[in-house]
């Protein structure tokens, strides 16, 4: 950048918004990646207006502009890699309305996504999509990424919840996409294309999400297994039942162990796979069809198989699933933290075949994840700063992505490919499809100045 | 169309697929729609391969094409308005797998909606979108138009249901996109682009759909009411009840009429109103909810209510709903059908201003449809021979439109634009998302062969 670019992003972001300040850029060179790259100032989004003007002054100097939330990707989507600025969105933060009658939230993108739950669950409604991140994950990134998390097996993802988007072009331009009405089908659809884009073609500004009911009562049960083949029998056998839990969690066993290790829950040393099952509904139902779970879950083999009769109950079977990410880094100091995901039905050889990876690379390889729609956590554990090590741990890498493409599946189910991501993107897109892809990004964004290099594999990253 | 151009097309075709017999072109002229435009020629789709050769010599020689499923759209979707060829793949009928152990299915477009519902009602799945022509729609045309239906206050629309899809572009490149695991989030979203683009970015040709389990019971209720804003005031306590009806329907006054008039089902003669609920679930929760709703009805003013205590019953309580299309024609030789959409707090509005449309154009309006989505059915009776009702006609389809935007709707919930709402789809998209719309077209179909003129406005009809 040189000093006409900053002064002329400076003069559109108006007094006390634009800064150079090394402590400032030190601050919005990483993000949960730990990957470092500052960037050459910050923008301070304040409104529409003024991101509009930001826009315009970066495309007309050809400024790599990032948007950026909470902060909280883990592919590396707000990293400015190619320098430039950060737009900081993390100030954005009004949750604009809120209707029951309409089912619905108005949000700027800078809202935290447990915020607006608990708001929306004060007047009897809740945002289904719960990614791992909630507390600190901003909604706009949510929407970036299209988050995943724990209940898309029964509710699907943040995309499901979109309804209209209002957003800001490269160039400045001001659009809004979708409808207000559930159910609209004027127009190519934007909104979606823009769900999952990872804000590489356009800064969104205003969200509107769909609301669903609080369901009446939860359920929580889980089954621990001696053998991994049974676990996934028992997810098959639960998924053809008819029954459709809100989270269906698969824990493997060297998960379990590093788990048990960092929070001494007790968990027996021979264990191979836990399963953690929540249902919600009406409590009549969930009597009965927690009672066939649990006999699904003993039929299968699992020992012990537990049933929450309280809310306490409940927390203390959860702490194994929610203890796992501070337990990873009791195995050892880096991890390389895969989401792939494969159509259910091939979920138990994926599993197997990772099994075989760790094997192979002999490297301690922790799986879990939401078993109930096929997409699992690969942690792959090691030293980075050994080098055979970081190699095999790269090739188990290799490993995991040909068996999860091989088996129908996809590179990622929730974490967006981002710049971690980019090197091997291209072996799931299909070439045309990528074609089109690249094309979209050059009408979004002709100067190629927003978050340039991110989400989709470029001839030279290919190459 | 040249001679070189019918020959090129032909061979591309191979031996017996291609044919210009008037016979053919003119079966091939019309649509659900009624409107007239024979193509120069008909293309029989036979495979993959074979498609894209087609297409190839379509761009080739510049001659449009025009992708066409069974034909039942009603907004001319499926029309060659601009002459050239229409491909036909309404032949391309096998199911080419149902997975019960990933919930999903693959088909060919040709495959007709209730084929597959069977044939996935027989291993214990459900295809949940059910738009009102189920029984002759094809799936590749759902898939284009991003059809709704009767079930999407529950389960969401057509969009919801596609994985991934193999498609074809107007230059003959093949490609896919999506992914057959639940979750995926790598590249851009081309899938949900695809869906409702209405056959004018890529020839459809193998679709992945999901699939769910079969509910376990149904339970249905009927409520007739006198005054229109009792109706209205029982959908919204419905909504906020937390209850999610797998259909929500209601039947306006006017329909109401029709429905007697032609079936002789005993109805008050001066019922304003009726809603039609419809639960599915399990069994002790139907108990309770069905309870729960009929309650909600008479509290509102229902009379009679009723509940159906057998399928025969459901039946009987469905029949009013299931004569209107045939009824609508006991009122006026002529019917423009609109299926403006608004927010699910403005309906009672809404209602209320088509009645005041009513009102002022002097004409028998029918006013039907999916309460629980917030989608109406607006049927404008009257004679087109006419000139003055046809005039009155069509000022109340701007009246009505005009009321939807301005509540923050949607002109078409489900039909799609078409051709008919052209001229009217301009009001509601932003034009900077227009632009960006034009660029995609573009981008797909840069000779803008592929059913051209449609779905999006072009500036020399918004002129």
């Amino acid at each position: 950048m040189d000093n006409q670019a900053h002064q002329a992003i400076s003069q559109a972001a108006g007094p006390g918004n634009y800064t150079r300040s090394p402590k400032t850029r030190m601050a919005f060179a990483s993000d949960a990646t730990g990957r470092f790259f500052p960037p050459e100032g910050v923008v301070r989004a304040r409104d529409m207006e003024q991101v509009s003007k930001v826009m315009a002054a970066c495309t007309a100097t050809g400024t790599p502009v990032v948007p950026r939330g909470a902060g909280s990707g883990i592919t590396g989507g707000a990293l400015p890699v190619d320098g430039g600025v950060v737009l900081d969105l993390a100030g954005l933060t009004e949750i604009i309305r809120i209707s029951p009658e309409d089912q619905q939230a108005i949000v700027q993108p800078g809202v935290i996504t447990a915020e607006l739950s608990a708001r929306a669950n004060a007047q009897g409604l809740f945002y289904p999509p719960d990614p791992a991140s909630s507390n600190f994950s901003s909604l706009g990134g949510n929407v970036a990424e299209n988050a995943g998390g724990l209940t898309a097996v029964k509710y699907g993802v943040t995309r499901d919840y979109v309804m209209a988007v209002k957003a800001v072009l490269p160039d400045g331009r001001i659009f809004k996409t979708g409808s207000r009405a559930i159910k609209s089908v004027v127009g190519y659809d934007l909104t979606r294309l823009l769900v999952g884009s990872e804000g590489t073609l356009a800064v969104l500004m205003e969200l509107t999400l769909k609301l669903m009911p609080l369901p009446e009562a939860k359920s929580t049960m889980t089954g621990v297994f001696t053998d991994l083949d049974q676990a996934t029998a028992a997810v098959k056998e639960l998924l053809l039942s008819g029954i459709r839990p809100v989270a269906l969690e698969f824990m493997d066993g060297g998960t379990l162990k590093a788990v048990e290790k960092y929070a001494h829950l007790g968990l027996d040393p021979k264990a191979e796979a836990m399963l953690l099952v929540e249902l919600d509904g009406p409590p009549e139902v969930l009597n009965r069809q927690s009672d066939q779970v649990v006999g699904i879950l003993k039929k299968a083999g699992g020992s012990p198989v537990e049933k929450a009769a309280s809310e306490a109950e409940a927390d203390r079977l959860w702490k194994a699933r929610r203890s796992i990410s501070p337990a990873m880094f009791q195995i050892a100091p880096s991890k390389l933290n895969e989401d792939i995901a494969v159509p259910l039905g091939n979920l138990a050889e994926m599993v197997r075949r990772i099994k075989k990876t760790r094997e192979k690379r002999k490297l301690p390889i922790a799986c879990f994840g939401h078993a109930g729609d096929g997409n699992l956590h690969v942690n792959i554990m090691h030293d980075a700063a050994d080098p055979d090590q970081r190699a095999r741990a790269l090739e188990a890498v290799s490993d995991v992505f040909a068996d999860a493409l091989h088996l129908g599946g996809t590179l990622s189910g929730e974490h967006g490919v981002g710049l971690n991501k980019l090197g091997y993107a291209g072996a799931e897109i299909d070439p045309v499809a990528l074609d089109l892809m690249h094309g979209i990004k050059k009408l979004f964004d002709p100067a190629g100045v927003l978050n340039p290099h991110k989400a989709i594999p470029y001839p030279e990253i290919l190459s």
